[in-house]
């Protein structure tokens, strides 16, 4: 964890700046009427990659790789183009840079900025690798002594989840309607989700390809991912109740999936990488570890209702409490000869930890609803309501720096009603 | 069901042909070393409608709509458009029309062309609709009793599944490798799957696009969808039994699902339309037929193991056996406010009818493989061999005429072993 580099970008260099030079991460972001473009985080500040790239100051060997409103043109360039762009970058911004007056004219300052969907998504996949998430999920709902499924310690367990609907932090959230079964009815009812719910996640962003039948080793899959985001995958708990048996959760997790608008390379994460924890039992060959390919993230979700004064911080844990990595999970995804591509993005499961301060969903938090939470602005809550903003944030700490991820957040607008549905368009 | 159009393509109008005038279904097409390109079959003929296009035989309103690999830009024309469209193929396809001369030059022979996955899959969710198929196969897993989940007859369940798999007829299937928890073992072992099956569904080609938030009613849910195909989602049973538990099916179904050449269009199908099967209890509102939203369609599988003289017909079933529709099924998806898009494919669920000789995937003809199935050619069949070469084959048949799908094929290849899995690309 080597220190703090110094970049001419002053903001940059302060203490607990998000974005120092050693973070550097990648979003997509417009100013005025602008269309959105590939910009880097540095200080307070973006650095315009279409502008630095028209003025000849980065040449990765392909043409209009940023005036682009996605990084997937980026990630095709693989590893080798990752490094290049990064030192270049390391280069051109470091303090003492001759860059430094060619540069100025192509920063803009983040708070003038709007920030947009970093990737254009492929596919959506989200993992179940939490074991204090999927032990006390397991617990409410099978008992204490089937809590974990007898696959669980075996598979970094994942399904499918919807792509259309991953949206960019700050994108407002829409509570779902669906089928819910209440307590003791005969039948369902279809209506506006009473259990609204957050999930703490880690996002990781595939940069690579795999062809039909092909399979990775957990190393190649390490090398594959891109860089990291924050996710929170909105989740309907009465809607899944009813419906996830036997396919698994489907529309309950269809709604929205909210990012954080930086890319965090995987390169910037490097010191921080940390092994998944001890095995109970071990794993098959195909997903051990071949070296540490988890990261010392420290995370956090706060709730703010709707005008009170302040957020509340109701969860902080950190993503070296997952059991499965991304990397072992991408090789698991793959391993069947699944195609993956530029551009899926791989949530982590839920990361909670051992106490109930670390639990990163309202369903463990409230314990399903019976042990509500008391908000510092007094307000009890067992699940979401209507004007709430739930914001993750996260942050690697190196010695005298902070890797930042920058906020990742989302406002609960009310239900519509079906019969004012909107027109077919 | 009126009789046949007759075409000036003579091979049109002959007795159960597949591609008469009354069906002109969609396809993407490609010969010698072309690149692939949208076509229209007609008869053993393919009309090549970028040819047309160029010539300013057809005008939508849209420049190169058919010099692409893929008939999306068409879909997103939207209703309107696919009728203009389809009123022109039938005018100008028909006999005595007066473009034939000039026509003429843009059929190529079917027999030369090699087709192409029909459009871009923007992602892919199967269903399990079929009362039959959830009824044997919860009566294998869970019992005679608890064979229906509860939700079963209130809910079209369905899980997201792997867009990146899905692929054109002819595309070889490699057998899966995935973890495998043998009868009586402690721990799951890695590799190939010995339990490999098909399952014969029909797809349904979303056309339209939704905003996140937006709900649909089944009406103009039917009126969204494009065009229909056959669809085959390969099953890998032994990984499934093993990892579908807590969250559904996943490296069991993520290794291939094939699709036939054709889009049948909606239009073509009308005359075909029937109700979903009387409700053992009345559905929601949001979910209620609001005219016929099934299609009378005979299905059929066919195996021909490797070096057999002839392919075996192991099943014939109907559509029509369906509980719920493709447009009952994409009104659900939307119901939550999940975004739907131009590409999206929805997989029906098998289509398995009352008798075995309906069934439509090995684990119910074989029951589990408890019953094996003894082809025409004297082999013996629980699960799939490789080399097996699977077909599905879709018709409805009017009067005088038949509107055919293409065939549904795939080639089982035997499964990589993990060590030669390939280089990282």
């Amino acid at each position: 964890m080597s220190g703090l580099k110094r970049s001419w970008v002053s903001s940059a260099n302060g203490a607990g700046c998000p974005f120092p030079l050693n973070n550097l991460p990648y979003g997509v972001f417009s100013t005025g009427d602008q269309e959105p473009r590939c910009g880097v985080a540095i200080g307070d500040m973006i650095l315009d990659m279409a502008a630095v790239q028209a003025r000849g100051l980065i040449d990765l060997g392909a043409p209009d790789l940023f005036d682009m409103p996605y990084w997937n043109d980026v990630m095709e360039l693989g590893p080798k183009g990752w490094t290049a762009l990064r030192a270049r970058l390391l280069q051109i911004l470091a303090e003492g840079a001759p860059e430094q007056a060619e540069l100025a004219p192509c920063l803009v300052p983040m708070a003038e900025a709007e920030l947009h969907m970093p990737i254009a998504v492929s596919e959506f996949t989200d993992f179940y690798a939490g074991r204090h998430h999927a032990t006390n999920v397991g617990t409410m709902f099978r008992g204490a002594e089937n809590a974990l499924p007898p696959n669980w310690l075996h598979i970094p367990i994942g399904y499918n989840g919807r792509a259309s609907t991953v949206v960019v932090s700050g994108t407002d959230v829409i509570r779902p309607n669906g089928q819910i079964k209440p307590p003791g009815a005969d039948r369902p009812v279809f209506g506006p989700c009473a259990r609204l719910d957050f999930e703490l996640e880690v996002g990781a962003i595939v940069g690579g390809n795999t062809e039909m039948g092909q399979m990775l080793s957990v190393a190649d899959a390490d090398a594959m991912i891109f860089g990291y985001v924050l996710l929170n995958d909105w989740s309907a708990r009465d809607i899944q109740a009813w419906e996830y048996q036997p396919l698994g959760p489907f529309q309950a997790k269809a709604f929205a999936t909210t990012i954080s608008p930086w890319i965090v390379s995987a390169a910037a994460l490097a010191p921080f990488r940390t092994p998944t924890p001890t095995r109970e039992v071990p794993l098959l060959p195909y997903l051990a570890e071949p070296g540490p390919t988890l990261f010392d993230i420290d995370l956090s979700v706060a709730i703010q209702p709707k005008g009170a004064p302040r957020a509340t911080t109701i969860c902080r844990t950190n993503y070296r409490e997952m059991y499965y990595s991304a990397a072992q999970q991408l090789a698991h995804h793959a391993s069947s000869g699944c195609a993956m591509n530029v551009g899926d993005l791989l949530g982590s499961g839920t990361v909670s930890g051992p106490e109930r301060e670390n639990r990163g969903s309202m369903l463990e938090i409230s314990w399903g609803g019976k042990e509500p939470l008391t908000l510092e602005t007094g307000e009890s809550r067992s699940f979401l309501e209507d004007g709430d903003t739930v914001t993750l944030s996260g942050a690697a700490q190196g010695r005298g720096y902070t890797i930042g991820f920058g906020a990742c957040s989302g406002t609960i607008r009310p239900a519509r009603n079906f019969d004012q549905r909107g027109d077919h368009p």
